[in-house]
């Protein structure tokens, strides 16, 4: 077997907090991290630069996505997607296995792979473990995702117990279709969907394949935020302690704080960039529509405790009116705050945790939950 | 009478083409100067810091946009547009002239001013000489330009005898209106459609008033290339040379280097930043269309020459993608990369006007219609 390229060292605990650093082909990630989401190669509106001076460590792209649009072989020709998206730290990419679910229209399952109608042009295509495994390679990224099957929600325990296995007999697929493990990564997902005892044997189950890394998949689904910290509060033990933990698709500020608590390490998702466009921005007062008519006179900054560009620049009044009349800089400018926001959140997790000071992790846990909820100035 | 908030010192001529420096109250304007456009307080997707560093020295806005969708008073009660928008070089703007006539649907026109129905809420407007001078001065710009009468192209003679004559009759009253001239200059705009003899006598009169400076109107209305030049041709030679001279509204490079040639010392157009949100890239080669498959594998940057940041970090092929799937960051950095390309081209024709080098201006001018049109490789 060849020598992993991926290696994670925890530093420090607090309580169920770990904080470590995830020693990639690209370089490092200090954990607890969070991943901007530029599912087509770019988060959308910024450059890679900016991305770094917010503070991101390890971006998120979309391997259905890319397969589709550009094609993984194009991309290699590029010198791979590092190259072509001009982003040169660590890059994970979703397997595509949560996109093709998720789309409305012909969808069909079976035990090979999933067959379904590309929604871009209504052509048939076909995604299998063993080619999510390929294009992600082929993309050359520093972590793959296995391709699991992703089920609706509510489901009923025997249809999650069916999926599961099904997930496991993929994941093994996954692994035996690596050609390239000295420079990809491979993380296995949990799933189990709301039933804790599978979500347990499931996480034991994958523990004992000894894989790069473990993600927890299936959740943020819509079970709401107390189940969601349930299945993270069974499940996050039974991993391995000198493995990254990665909880995919969440969440907001509170989620991303309560799953930290709980022993999270990773985190991906769209809420920031997302809302951004929207014209929310999150602050540590609460979250704040700018579109509203209230900040049409506001000359504060948008969060006067932040350094980002468009907190350094300009006032809420100015911003308000970028977004009213949809002007492409408000987005950029909110986008921008929020993942520095989320990145700025992150790094204080990681200094608290470092420090052991759960004073400190209790103080960001509070600021989280208001983060989240609209501002009540 | 008050001294002027402005002057232009003229440092050199090589045949007809001039170089100066125009001084205001926010800084320097080297000329022949380009002024990005930011209609509403903004150029379209980027930092003002970015545009300084792609070579702006002057930023042009629209009066009427930001009257009707911020409010003149407000924009004063942050500190004025330039705090506003966060750009602290000179701005000027459109006195809004130009916009009312441009609407479809109700616009009545008397000697009083202009009644018109809002494009946006369909509520009735008016603008006035006067109203246009308190607005601007209001917002605290650099330069106010007069409020002219803007008419239709072709128009018989007549028709632009006598709206020439208005023109003057508002500019008189523009004059009369000022408040601040200590901190807003105002530029006269020289009318007369397409009649020589009509644009001869309106700079001639115009000349008279001393005006802090001069601008050529209702020009790049439909009427072609070489009519536009022999507009220019005839009335440029009649305005002071102690004045700075510009040409409103003008154009692709070809237009903009011929016109230079002819003695136009500033120029704004939205070409550069509308083409590079429809993809259109001015490059010396030509203009490309980088939505193009042709461009699907191309790993060349979108401009070798250029130095901006799309052109350092990425490929035809990944601008491509970009555009393609409507990212942002694709119009983004067309954008960008125009008006880097027309203030460098802007930047040369000043380094060989101060050269007194006509060999260097002749390729300018050559290169200057490769790049309008389509590239040929």
């Amino acid at each position: 077997m060849a020598t992993p390229c991926s290696s994670f060292e925890l530093l420090a605990t607090c309580g169920g907090a770990r904080s470590g650093v995830l020693t990639l082909p690209h370089g490092q990630v200090q954990t607890p991290a969070f991943m901007p989401v530029g599912t087509r190669g770019t988060v959308r509106g910024l450059m890679p630069g900016e991305l770094g001076d917010a503070g991101a460590d390890i971006v998120l792209a979309n391997t259905y996505h890319l397969w589709d649009l550009v094609g993984h072989e194009r991309i290699e020709s590029f010198g791979g997607l590092h190259q072509f998206m001009g982003w040169d730290g660590p890059i994970l990419t979703d397997s595509g296995g949560y996109q093709v679910f998720s789309f409305k229209g012909y969808v069909k399952v079976s035990e090979e792979g999933v067959r379904f109608a590309s929604p871009r042009t209504g052509d048939r295509q076909f995604l299998s473990p063993e080619l999510a495994v390929e294009i992600q390679e082929t993309l050359g990224v520093d972590i793959a995702m296995a391709f699991d099957e992703c089920i609706e929600w509510p489901a009923d325990r025997d249809r999650v117990a069916r999926s599961t296995e099904r997930t496991t007999r993929w994941l093994h697929r996954c692994l035996a279709a690596r050609r390239r493990p000295e420079s990809t990564a491979l993380f296995g997902i949990v799933q189990g969907g709301m039933e804790a005892d599978l979500r347990v044997a499931h996480a034991q189950e994958l523990r004992e394949l000894d894989l790069d890394g473990y993600a927890i998949g299936g959740l943020s689904v819509g079970e709401g935020h107390d189940a969601m910290l349930e299945m993270v509060e069974v499940a996050a033990p039974e991993l391995p302690a000198n493995k990254a933990r990665y909880l995919m698709g969440v969440g907001h500020p509170r989620d991303i704080v309560e799953n930290v608590l709980r022993g999270v390490d990773m985190f991906d998702c769209v809420i920031p960039t997302r809302s951004g466009r929207h014209a929310w921005a999150f602050t540590s007062e609460g979250r704040r529509n700018l579109r509203n008519a209230r900040y049409r006179d506001d000359r504060l900054p948008l969060d006067p405790a932040c350094d980002c560009a468009g907190c350094r620049q300009f006032t809420r009044g100015y911003l308000r009116h970028l977004l009213k009349n949809d002007e492409p800089l408000g987005k950029r400018l909110v986008t921008l705050h929020n993942l520095t926001y989320y990145l700025n959140l992150m790094r204080r997790l990681r200094e608290a945790i470092r420090a052991e000071d759960p004073v400190a992790l209790e103080a960001l846990r509070v600021e989280a939950h208001v983060a989240s909820d609209p501002a009540k100035d």
